[in-house]
């Protein structure tokens, strides 16, 4: 009767942080495992196949597609991308909890196939902390920082769609907040469900006769 | 902003321990209150009104109950236990979450009129460690045992109706799960309209201009 684990979507504002919450997150707690994406864009230098990506042919994506092998995907710059069903089964089946960072729609898609996959938004505190995290990147120019802040403004119109907001003000608490939110979440009674129904036929032969 | 209080529903077997973790858990942490309940019963020395009880006669019990002023209340060996509405409400809108020790019956007839209060069930990890520590009590007769343990097959009937399992192996571990599930909760989206509103609202003005 080990745990099996949950599906995790992790979506939020671009500068809120996630990545750098996912590192911390899947270096501190051996529980958690990335889902690794299969994509049709080429291998760039030192990805290997099935740890950064499952690369893929154009053709064998999308008879991935037509198969129903992959639980949502969607094509950027030209490319697939997409979340191989088999993979997050398999590693929901051996009791790890899959985390998946990605955007709205695709959470969308992965709450129709996955109902008890936990969805969390990550946000920083206010919108101000937002700008200044962009603007401190150095890399970007005001138009790309304004662009950003627009697409933030779209995202922010599905935040109510998600189980959980994480603010992602200091990242030790931030990290801990996420892993007390899975831990609690395996503590739900629909995920117990065996657990008691065994304490539940246990008592009944202990009533029968102390 | 400040966050509003939580109503916290627990039941559980009768020796899984409730009443030691709630005493922990409200001498840990200060943001949580009991429920006061109202009764009939008349005070045992050392009991003061407002604090163990308020103390009704049956009159005014039975006001509170036309009033629609109790949000629950049985009646056990002729004396009435019932929650005050008002004293509850009040301790939620200061931000405490407020704890309710209560049976199915009035775990549910709270979830109809507080949706969103969290239903947590205590339980020992097994039917052999709740029979070990009901005999352990050794004040109580075998009969009395055997009354107890039926009485649980008929509670754990009810248990898939709870929010959460909160298994009381170690006593530390079970306080500072419960903790985690009520912060956890407090991080829900649905808990924080108001915050979500406000960042969409400086996004919006943000991104008109950096």
């Amino acid at each position: 009767m080990s745990r099996q684990g949950i599906l995790i979507v992790v979506s939020g504002f671009s500068g809120a942080g996630k990545g750098t919450i996912m590192k911390e997150l899947l270096g501190k707690y051996e529980q958690y495992a990335l889902s690794i994406s299969a994509t049709t864009r080429a291998p760039r230098p030192g990805e290997r196949e099935g740890v950064e990506y499952f690369f893929k042919s154009r053709e064998a994506f999308e008879q991935m597609i037509t198969k129903g092998e992959l639980i949502e995907y969607a094509c950027y710059v030209n490319n697939y991308y997409g979340t191989p069903k088999a993979y997050v089964e398999k590693k929901l089946k051996e009791g790890q909890d899959v985390i998946l960072e990605i955007e709205i729609q695709g959470a969308r898609k992965i709450k129709e196939q996955f109902p008890d996959a936990v969805l969390l938004f990550v946000t920083t505190k206010d919108a101000a902390t937002l700008k200044e995290r962009l603007k401190k990147r150095g890399t970007e120019e005001l138009q790309v920082i304004e662009q950003r802040l627009s697409r933030a403004v779209q995202e922010s119109e599905g935040v109510e769609e998600y189980d959980y907001l994480v603010i992602n003000d200091d990242l030790n608490t931030c990290v801990d907040q996420i892993h007390a939110i899975i831990e609690s979440e395996h503590q739900k009674t629909k995920r117990n469900r065996e657990k008691i129904e065994k304490i539940r036929e246990e008592l009944k032969d202990f009533s029968k006769g102390v």
